[in-house]
């Protein structure tokens, strides 16, 4: 096989292995898990520099960070936070009501490090986003997972919260104009991470089945829609 | 520290460095780069199943995936390429759009193995999705970060081709109306992973310092705008 005259770091199969494991092992933390011990330095730093070498079209690297400590100014998103989950609760009836009102879906106090993650557009047009003006969010979006695969090695919890209002965040974190938030995220050790999401061990959602989500050369008509 | 009692599996700082040169060893392969031998079907299962285990909103796994492999079908799509990228050129002027034309900025003909990935928007409500509607999309290139890592450790190659006309796809891949096209993925075998982002190499764009980007608390008034 010509890969055998390949240039560059080779992987052997246990390290492809141990990636699957780490995608595998990867949750969505909230609130109920996180411990308020402060991450290490070392560790934030691991996770930055995994977040800056995720793709970027046209290598335009259009991410931001700001990392958020203080309490009160995490507390000032949790209300955000409270606003907008009230609303989209009566987006949802009976059992599932319920069920949602039940569950704790973020963690914005209770981890130690919130760092909000910011889309910069570029002035100048931008190799690769002429055609597409959404990749240039999308590779702000490679960073965060990046983050979180790089968090989940580190033994290390990461929530995304999105049901926040980014107008109230802008006001809170101070942000320019032109600047976009695409991701709040919530860091810290926990005392545990599920065998599997959180949404499928309460039911939520079921899994779909990889062959339902795979189609060869083009669309086929859907053997089942939901 | 509280992660001793952690429940879960718990990663090694050995197992976090390897992530890590995963990530560093990532790159966006164009096709001067791509072997056209076919990748292996385990290969192939092992990357659409990193996609899958990505996080979604509401674990909604919002994902679809075209599997394109026929030479006309792939041609078709790489004239939907050429057409967007002659417009593209335009937009820069002088040594930038010299440097433009001389690059080789896909593989779609090259690579035996094109995905096309896709978002399928839920017609009912979907936790998490209440306030910023675009998570669902973001779910998607989380997927997409995944496959390209899997990938990487497969020592595959893979490139993300965004300078296509998402209305062209849709026609030559039958999609129904409701999805939305999010990423064009090129993947095969190569005979080298450069050290460097080939952008880098280039010096079309430089590596921003991380300091740069990271701000404590608020957004801080930009010490250098560019």
């Amino acid at each position: 096989m010509c890969v055998a005259i390949m240039k560059g770091r080779r992987f052997s199969p246990q390290e492809a292995s141990l990636l699957q494991e780490i995608i595998l092992n990867r949750r969505d933390v909230r609130g109920n898990r996180f411990h308020p011990d402060p991450l290490p330095q070392t560790a934030i730093q691991s996770i930055l520099e995994a977040a800056v070498h995720a793709p970027s079209v046209g290598f335009s690297q259009p991410w931001e960070f700001v990392l958020v400590t203080d309490t009160a100014r995490r507390r000032a998103i949790r209300d955000s936070f409270q606003q907008e989950n009230s609303k989209a609760a009566d987006l949802f009836a009976g059992e599932r009501a319920e069920l949602y009102q039940r569950m704790k879906l973020e963690g914005i106090v209770e981890a130690p490090l919130n760092i909000a993650v910011f889309y910069r557009p570029s002035t100048a047009p931008v190799l690769g986003q002429t055609s597409m003006d959404e990749v240039g969010r999308y590779s702000v979006v490679c960073a965060i997972q990046n983050m979180w695969l790089m968090a989940r090695s580190l033994n290390i919890g990461m929530g995304w919260v999105s049901i926040l209002d980014p107008a109230a965040i802008r006001g809170i974190l101070q942000v320019p104009k032109d600047r976009e938030l695409v991701g709040y995220l919530c860091l810290g050790y926990v005392d545990e991470f599920y065998d599997a999401p959180e949404l499928e061990r309460l039911q939520w959602e079921r899994r779909r089945a990889l062959q339902t989500l795979v189609h060869n050369e083009t669309y086929q008509p859907p053997q089942q829609e939901n």
